[in-house]
């Protein structure tokens, strides 16, 4: 059947199968990425092998993930950042330092690598807000202190997220000593992060009557992705991933997006080729390296990511009480698509094991299924029928 | 320097080079995918060699042919169609079939092969209307009994040429007589065509309320977009070509395009990826094979495609005078993306040589570049300032 054009048929067979177990997750009020994950496991080679995806999927699947990340940056203003206060400032900086070193210190106590490690430490860090926020929003909750806190935090631990990203990639394939590496690529990272939030927006700003200008229809549209494509290019070849370069295009794009109408047209893109990313993701999870051993690892990890979200972002709040702390940390808890990426860049890029791997699809799945039923568990008091008084913020989970 | 990732970076020179001849082209007022074109033919193998497309740049492409289509499927309505006048049916009968008989006649005398003469007939008959459009909009002179009835036409000679590329297709793959299988394949095509005019829209309107009542966000364009692919993938199997499947899928979509706001979506994903298919389709083009006497059958076969459509579409309008008569045949001269895909579906199913790629896109690109000029010359008497009448027909080209 497939013989004729492998490349049609999987395009085709990849995009219906994520999309139905996108929309049966979805009808069970679960995440539709972990749908379309599973959909990747189940059809994939190390499942029923309908789909071994050929090198053409997979690069379409790594285009899926800059699109994906272009989508997130385009969402983050800088005015946002400067808006968000100092609460939620510190409860993102907890949420990120305690699991990465609770993940870091783990793994290194497991006999792995330095590498390994902190690809790990950094796909435990990102907090995916997308399912927080909808189930807030869903209980009319999104008006309340923690949830402010908790959407200020996520716009900051995104970006934090992603430097760690830069920083990890570039370490990996680096020279010189583990620690001299760390403070040389965290400081091309975050100088990255600030020249895209702060000085890539004047130039666009700088340029947009040119722009508006030029003859070919769409112009704004087709230089963002230009230049998403052409820094996801450029992120790659200093050996950060190349998602890390989409993610500060979409910042500097991010002002001039409402203005320009970028956002509906790049989701459109992110319709065809997400799903491409996600089943692949799933595809290359090998479910049969889930001995017993693992499994417990699994556990652990699971319970380190889970308690260290907890306790880093509920202590910073804890003045405002213990239920407000509680509910401010469960509602970093669950993990998604950056821990994900950081984790197939570091497969890609041969600096963990498929083992490794799948302790990091564990731990993202598992936070993101148990996080939502607890959250509605310490918000149960609070809810009432009130108008909604602070915007969902959409997310591309 | 493309090293490392040789798909990121073709993804991203591609784009940008493809981009910006097509800006060039357009501020030179001449259609830009000729400048995307030319930015393969410069860029690619035969030129400089800076991108020698991987076969995933190649795939990307054919998903890139695949949407151009679909959107062109898109934006013909079944009820476009029933509303034409028959002047416009003739003349777009006519100006299939005259381009054709000359084509297939001239191909066979000069000893090519029955299939490649098929091919290259086939790809004189689609007129792209999208460059006679703007002129005509540019003069303001849309509201013209000319214009209308090229605008009317147009439509026609769209369905018309791609049943012609099933049926080619189809050709260069059956087994049994020449002719025999043209009747077959013939029939099969337009079947193929009425039920996804006719038949499609009714079973898309009958699933319409439980398409909105899915989960996921945007069920309408994920399942257009599966459809598109599914549809493509079958044309395929059954040696059409794939692109038939995705214009079929477009015609079926073409009613609740505007309420499911499709279009502008479809078209931001086709903006990603059409430029390369159009860069492809230059990198293709060996111009070292115009020798002497390919470039004399380059100018004959462009003096067939040109004066066939001034001839057979201008015959069934002589009733309103010779000088409609040939603005109506010139404006139909303009050949564009659906001869082009004709001709490279041609190439990948190993039908035509590379001399007869080479003959279509010669043919393409001064039927584009020769008409606009005659066509204002036509219509200069008319010039004056009168709103404009008819809305400009949107072009994918």
């Amino acid at each position: 059947m497939s013989a004729d054009h492998p490349f049609l048929y999987q395009l085709f067979l990849i995009f219906v199968c994520a999309k139905l177990g996108g929309e049966i997750f979805e009808r069970l009020r679960l995440p539709a990425v972990l749908g379309e994950i599973l959909a990747g496991v189940i059809v994939g080679p190390y499942g029923l092998g309908l789909v071994v995806p050929t090198g053409a999927i997979k690069d379409v699947a790594e285009v899926g993930a800059i699109f994906l990340l272009f989508t997130v940056g385009l969402e983050i203003q800088p005015k946002d950042l400067l808006s968000v206060g100092p609460t939620s400032l510190y409860v993102a900086l907890a949420g990120i330092a305690v699991p990465f070193v609770f993940g870091f210190s783990y793994m290194l106590l497991t006999q792995h690598s330095k590498p390994e490690a902190t690809f790990v430490a950094a796909a435990m860090v990102a907090t995916s807000v997308g399912v927080t926020a909808r189930i807030l929003g869903d209980l009319d909750l999104l008006h309340t202190q923690a949830a402010r806190i908790i959407l200020g935090a996520a716009v900051f631990d995104d970006i934090l997220g992603l430097i760690l990203l830069g920083v990890v990639g570039g370490l990996v394939s680096g020279n010189g000593g583990f620690w001299v590496q760390t403070l040389i690529t965290s400081l091309e990272a975050v100088a990255f992060a600030l020249i895209m939030m702060f000085y890539a927006p004047r130039v666009v700003r700088r340029i947009e009557p040119r722009l508006e200008r030029m003859s070919m229809p769409n112009a704004p549209l087709i230089i963002a992705l230009a230049i998403c494509l052409g820094l996801s290019f450029a992120a790659a070849q200093i050996k950060m991933a190349a998602i890390v370069g989409a993610f500060f295009a979409g910042l500097a794009f991010a002002e001039h997006s409402p203005r320009w109408n970028l956002r509906p047209r790049v989701l459109a893109i992110n319709d065809f080729l997400a799903p491409f990313f996600f089943f692949s993701m799933g595809a290359q999870l090998d479910i049969r390296v889930f001995d017993r051993s693992l499994f417990l690892s699994a556990i652990v990890v699971f319970l380190l990511a889970f308690l260290s979200k907890l306790i880093g972002c509920g202590l910073p709040v804890l003045r405002f009480g213990l239920k407000t702390a509680a509910r401010v940390g469960m509602g970093m808890v669950p993990r998604g698509e950056v821990g994900l990426i950081v984790a197939l860049s570091g497969l890609q890029m041969n600096a963990i094991s498929e083992r490794a791997y799948a302790l990091v699809i564990f731990m993202t799945g598992v936070t993101t299924l148990v996080a939502p039923p607890l959250l509605k568990l310490l918000f149960q008091s609070e809810r009432q029928p009130v108008p909604v008084g602070l915007e969902e913020r959409p997310s591309a989970m």
